[in-house]
């Protein structure tokens, strides 16, 4: 095949599969992956096509709910677990309702709802007897969920709920899978008893009839529109007006409403695990980045290597292909440095994630504030990141970038939301610098990975190539950011400021910016961790070239910083030199790095990065014979609107 | 009206309506601008609509062609001139055949066409008796135009051209228009006389049906398929299977085939003079960057000030506008800077252009290299900044901004080709670095804006807010960078590699990094040059604190290159401080300095930014009344498929 030279690399193929799958999906073993993903790829329902490209949004909305019922029935057949059926669900890399079903209403429902509420519930859900989405952000508040207006106010006589959304701004909306599918939500609203108003809570309740799928009586719901992707997802609005449901929608887990008719709390640690609720949406986004990003690298890694263009001065007869230009190098390399850094960090947020779990299960919440902190770093960064590298994989296709057909902008659109849901990036990091700013007051009780906050400034010295010299420059960077920051904190309070209204208008800027060298300093870190782990050497020289491409890269979004500290102009040199060398010292390992994922051309969806090489053919044919507006010799709107003018 | 408060200004209005005018649209009076929209607005077919949104690529032609009718229809009806068309043109931000017929088709022509196919052609083109395009790109050549391979061979015999793509990758793509409604395109093709080979020339030649618009026998013509963006246009595809056509197709202002069927040439310029095209191409980029850029900024000022979120603490009965929050400042002020600096720019550009177009009339081709490069420089990093700025409009209005109806994803999805099309902004950065070096080689020869390139370093001193100082910094950025450049590329050639092969492989990534400052210290010049010719003192204010966020926030880019040449961190402390100083002190005239552009409700076709400031209402109300989806009580693709399932 046309790319088979391509495929020779440095390192062991087998080991590097191996341990990058142990990274992003250590809990179903690599046969089994390969067996469900081969059984899968024999059902067509299953699959992504090009016809995806055409479809009007009532089409996309028929085929995601296709899809949802093939992907039931796969697991039902297939006997999957939870792990297992997320396999299958990197199939079609556009949310769909019933993804949001089974990997946000049913397990937000398993963290809120009492024991009872889950065996009343759980099976239905594992079954799809019925079909649920997770119903919180409003027309008027979604960043600030404290302000939502949807009252839930309890009525004793009858001992039940009356929903209703008194302003048009209390309208839910936004919310995946409400459209038209869903018949249940999981509903965040304000529990109002006896005039008393307790913040907001969270409900199950029915909002269409099970046998004619009709909204109920008092339930307005609705989609609210296109959007620039995702339009197999039914995003929806919702409205009550006066719309009873029984006492026992309000889930239970944490607080009640008693025989007295009275609010009750049942766990005092509630808001805390509410709290892990939020972290473990936002975790999944860290978790799952490495996915968006590595279909886009080997889209343009591939096409990079098909494509040609300008002739060759070593070989004027032939051209040279674009992956031998440095700029397109430094387009795709950088990203690829970036990918294997995301990667490299997951287990280590995993396992955060999992000890303050296993902590809260025991009533202990002592790492909740720092797995929150962490992980709104980087929920914040890793999605700003991902989202960059799709951009510039897209554009580094040149024009056929921009055709849907090349399988990337549907990518780019689709992963687009993800800096918006699950928290605003920015409100995000204010979340973290603000915790950050709380633990350098408090010197002592920093966490081991953060006490170079609070070491003494030195310059670091090193060879350009040294990680322990990268690792103590991104330090620097975010100790002398927040240093700045404490300073400045503390001369505006020292003019008599609030600190409320200093994190509103004067601090922010600086804040985040602190953030973002917090964030490099910590996922460079892993990167290193990691790379001292490995064991075969050919793996573990590949990995360091790619750790020298992300250092020397990421590091020049702080040469002011490290300038300023005394860093020298001629070491700067030095870090720019080792990011070109490492361009080139990766190039022969380029598509063994991203082809190693295995993402088979089925779910690429590319029309410009064929496995074989072979693309120009199956462009020309595609166009011309899947296009719709190619079906008639003269389009029909030409010949009613425009012959008759000309 | 609710958003009147915010509509106080402290600049007198009419005074920088009319000085704005005059930079980006000085040919057309802004009494005449005024009276041709008003009259264009009561025409429905020249207005985009919601329903935009909602369209079908089917529905999104058939809308462009209407548009384009209505168009001719008005520009004949009020006897528009050329540039007041574009008033019209403006109403619509998607690029329609129709547009590319008159704005690319008929200038391409005009400057290829000898006086005689002049008169043939051009008043067919201005009546529209027939509809062109402009097809240089085929699948496998868009960069490299002189790899293009669909052949236009000279039969003596029949005094004929034989068009023919003797390959895949000779099929013509992208070409805007073409898909379904051309007739005619502008084709660039290789010569070929008696076997021999003259390169890319260009002809016109019909490829369809005058009377039936159906193909003509030979040619193969379609549209490519589904985008991002630009739904409306039909770009499309075009192979020829030995299809002839008349020698005179051949356009014969530089060259022709003589009585005795030779090659011959008749302007000596003419490779330059086919630059200057392609340098108008670009130029028109540089020229309307503001539009896309001012309506974004528009929505997203507008919604920043009615969109309120989370209780503010200075009066916590109530919500605080997000506008109010300092990190929202930070990403819509610095676009608003980079706004009024591209403003600023433009008719230094312009000027540029037209004396080096009317040099060339007189065959003086001094000029045009010098263009060439500062076009190229511009067209890259000012598509690059408006498309940056548009994507941070739309992320700043949350969830809501990945709405079509607010109208920022399609202006998004619109955009986004401009840094690919009419050159690869990488490729022209690459030339104008190119060109830069030469300079370098021969400082006496200097330009004298970019003298500087060439002056003794010295740490600039001076106020942080000073204009002087800043214009310092940012020339010291590109100055140091370009002598690093100057160094690398001696130390190559002294290894004795080939200049051609290190331009390919080792300089690249350095010489774009040096360009980018290049532009940012030419464009910053213009900006400080416009201000000091503002009379109105309100005004001069205004600009300079826009100038002081647009440098402080630009020369971030440079705290590496300012820092290790000697500027202090104190210093670049005092410069963030300028720029979050600035922040504040433009937020009072931040709706006046977007609404000063009056773009219209009916133009900006958001619904999150009525001027009104009344949204959510509308936005329910559209959502759920426009929707094809929300047609059904029940949507019948759930009826279908999944009710015989749950
Ligand atoms: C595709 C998509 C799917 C979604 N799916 C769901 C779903 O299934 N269920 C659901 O409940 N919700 C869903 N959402 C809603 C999503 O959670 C919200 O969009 C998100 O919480 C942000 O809220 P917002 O859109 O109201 O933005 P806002 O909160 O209004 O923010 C707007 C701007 O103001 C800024 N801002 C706000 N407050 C501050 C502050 N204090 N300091 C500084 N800046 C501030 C933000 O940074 C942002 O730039 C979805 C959204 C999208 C786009
Ligand atoms: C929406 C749209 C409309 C268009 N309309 C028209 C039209 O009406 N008529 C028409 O003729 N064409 C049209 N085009 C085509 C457009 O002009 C080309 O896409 C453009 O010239 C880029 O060429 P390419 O797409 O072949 O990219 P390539 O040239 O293949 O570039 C691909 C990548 O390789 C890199 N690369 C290539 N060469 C080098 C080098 N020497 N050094 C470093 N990097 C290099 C580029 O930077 C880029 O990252 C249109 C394109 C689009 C997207």
């Amino acid at each position: 095949m046309a790319l088979d030279s391509e495929r020779n690399t440095t390192f062991n193929k087998d080991a590097l599969r191996l341990l990058l799958h142990n990274k992003i999906m250590p809990t179903v073993s690599l046969e089994r992956l390969r067996e469900i993903r081969e059984k899968a790829k024999k059902v067509p329902d299953l699959l992504v096509s090009f016809e995806k490209y055409h479809m009007t949004r009532e089409q996309s909305i028929n085929n995601a709910i296709k899809h949802g019922l093939a992907w039931k029935a796969f697991m039902d057949k297939e006997n999957l677990n939870r792990d297992e059926r997320r396999v299958v669900l990197g199939f079609n890399t556009e949310l769909s309702g019933h993804m949001l079903h089974y990997e946000f209403f049913l397990p937000s429902l398993e963290l809120q709802a009492s024991q009872e509420q889950k065996e009343k519930w759980v099976q239905k859900i594992e079954n799809l007897e019925i079909l649920g989405c997770y119903a919180q952000t409003e027309l008027g508040h979604g960043s600030n969920v404290r302000g939502i207006e949807i009252e839930a106010r309890y009525d004793e006589k009858t001992q039940e709920f009356v929903f209703h959304s008194p302003t048009i701004t209390a309208t839910k909306w936004w919310i995946g899978g409400l459209g038209v599918v869903s018949t249940h939500a999981l509903l965040v609203a304000r529990l109002i008893i006896k005039g008393q108003d307790y913040g907001p809570h969270a409900f199950v309740i029915q909002i269409r009839d099970l046998a004619t799928h009709e909204p109920l009586p008092g339930v307005d719901v609705g989609d609210i529109g296109p959007k620039i992707g995702l339009h197999g997802n039914d995003n929806g609005y919702l409205r009550f007006e006066y719309f009873r449901q029984p006492k026992d929608s309000m889930l239970n887990r944490f607080a009640k409403i008693n025989a007295n008719d009275e609010y009750e709390i049942i766990d005092p640690n509630a808001m805390k695990i509410l709290y892990l609720s939020l972290i473990r949406a936002r975790s999944s986004l860290i978790f799952d980045a490495w996915y968006p990003i590595t279909i886009a690298l080997t889209i343009s890694i591939r096409y990079s290597l098909i494509r040609e263009q300008f002739p060759d001065p070593e070989n004027p007869k032939k051209e040279k292909k674009i992956l031998d230009y440095q700029i397109q190098r430094y387009k795709l390399f950088r990203m690829l440095g970036r990918l294997y850094a995301i990667i490299c960090a997951r287990p280590f947020i995993k396992s955060l994630y999992t000890q303050a779990e296993e902590k809260l299960n025991n009533s202990d919440v002592s790492d909740l504030a720092f797995l929150h902190c962490i992980v709104s770093l980087y929920k914040s960064y890793v999605t700003f990141n991902a989202l960059e590298a799709i951009e510039e994989c897209r554009r580094s296709c040149g024009g056929h970038g921009y055709m849907m057909l090349s399988g990337l902008p549907s990518l780019y659109a689709e992963y687009l939301p993800s800096v918006t849901y699950d928290g605003d990036n920015s409100i995000l990091a204010l979340q973290s610098a603000r915790y950050f700013m709380s633990l350098l007051r408090k010197p002592k009780q920093m966490p081991e990975t953060l006490e170079y906050l609070s070491e003494n400034p030195s310059i670091p010295q090193g060879d350009a190539h040294c990680p322990i010299f990268h690792q103590k420059c991104f330090e620097l960077a975010a100790r002398n950011r927040f240093r700045r920051l404490v300073v400045r904190e503390r001369a505006l309070l020292s003019q008599g400021k609030k600190k409320d209204i200093i994190w509103n208008s004067d601090l922010q800027v600086e804040a985040i910016e602190a953030c973002e060298a917090a964030y490099y300093a910590s996922i460079h870190g892993y990167f290193v961790k990691s790379i001292l782990a490995i064991q075969d050497q050919s793996i573990k020289n590949t990995f360091e070239n790619l750790r020298q491409i992300f250092a020397a890269s990421e590091l020049e979004r702080f040469n002011g910083e490290l300038a300023r500290a005394g860093i020298t102009g001629e070491t700067l040199d030095r870090i720019k030199a080792v990011q070109l060398e490492g361009f080139d010292k990766i190039r022969p390992d380029a598509l063994g790095l991203v082809e190693i994922f295995e993402v088979d051309d089925e779910v690429l969806n590319s029309v410009i990065a064929k496995k074989n090489g072979l693309i120009y053919q199956d462009m020309l044919r595609t166009s011309k014979y899947l296009n719709p507006l190619n079906k008639e010799r003269v389009f029909p709107g030409v010949k009613k609107q425009l012959k008759p003018k000309i």
